[in-house]
């Protein structure tokens, strides 16, 4: 099977996370930047790919995928051999699952609404209890440690440390001295830094 | 592998989708039924499960899985017999994560906002882009039929066919001829049927 994958990402973006897992499983990749200044995310030719008009996506022959952790859950898989997905029967299988797709589920809808200082919705509607259950169910799975589903770096750990490292910089979640120390963890592999390092070049072809 | 799972249900809830999987796949389970009039959702023996206090959440083993496109994702693969879940390497296994985790982490959202008829966040925040672009989107999909994922149903057809049959209910998406189709496709099935009359039982359990 041809694994080479299209990769649609916009520098300095939500899509870095996924650049990242590229560099992480050693993929086979093209590059299709999108230029979200100038607005090419809702341009015809994207929302064709994504009709949210947002990124991460990308192809792979004939499929589209969208959404970040569907994204993360289809790369991890079609590279196994880097371990970084535990394979389906593995006792860790499940609880990969549940926090990828809590990320986009509970916690973004989280940090949307902390973001626009919005209540949540009432508790039989709301994708998530309140803001203190977010980060009180974060740190006590971060307190397992040193990652997410405990001694194993996984995809999972990509995701989240991506995603930690930019929603602190925004100053959407207090950054403790456990968030931190996990952020740091992640973003200080060799491939995160190879992937922070080509995302500033990308952004510099952009004009900055 | 002992496929025995142990399954926190609430009747007449969110949680009805995974009962209905539970039935497509010939699972074998053993049913927790939680009250949510009580608020046992709440309760600590509850949020010892899933913090979010939401039900459906699944236990296997020593693994828990919360978030129902997880749970979806998870039985699929577990009971893949069924025929659900396209496998890892066929080609519609892409789309089948990508409208999984789509249903969580953009039609959700947009359906809550929608319920407490607030606007959506700007494009660089929001998950999803405009509830005309989620409607959109469900509709072209849908177009390309019978099923999500065009002639063969899946598990993300339990997700859709579920709580579209629910969301118009509460008419909070409009009853197009094409979603009312595409709903009685899906809860006409015989395993489908046989769920909801399990659910009525659990509900009368409860004291209807």
């Amino acid at each position: 099977m041809n694994r080479k994958i299209t990769f649609f990402h916009a520098p300095n973006s939500r899509s870095g996370g996924t650049l990242a897992l590229l560099e992480e499983l050693g993929a086979d990749y093209e590059l299709h930047l999108l230029n979200l200044k100038s607005g090419e995310q809702r341009e015809a030719a994207y929302t064709a790919i994504n009709p949210m008009g947002k990124v991460p996506a990308i192809r792979h022959g004939d499929a589209l995928v969208t959404e970040q952790p569907a994204v993360f859950l289809y790369l991890a898989d079609l590279y196994a051999e880097a371990g970084l997905a535990p394979a389906i029967g593995e006792p860790l299988r499940g609880p990969y699952l549940r926090w990828m797709v809590y990320y986009g589920s509970s916690f973004e809808p989280a940090i949307v609404d902390r973001s626009l200082q919005r209540e949540p919705a009432a508790p039989s509607t709301s994708p998530y209890g309140s803001w203190e259950d977010v980060v009180h169910t974060l740190s006590a799975q971060l307190a397992t440690g040193p990652y997410m589903l405990g001694r194993r770096f996984t995809a999972v750990d990509v995701l989240w440390g991506s995603a930690l490292h930019w929603i602190t910089l925004f100053k959407l979640i207090p950054e403790t001295p456990q968030i931190r120390a996990y952020i740091d963890r992640v973003i200080m592999r060799p491939a995160m830094q190879r992937a922070a390092a080509k995302d500033a070049e990308f952004k510099a072809q952009q004009g900055g």
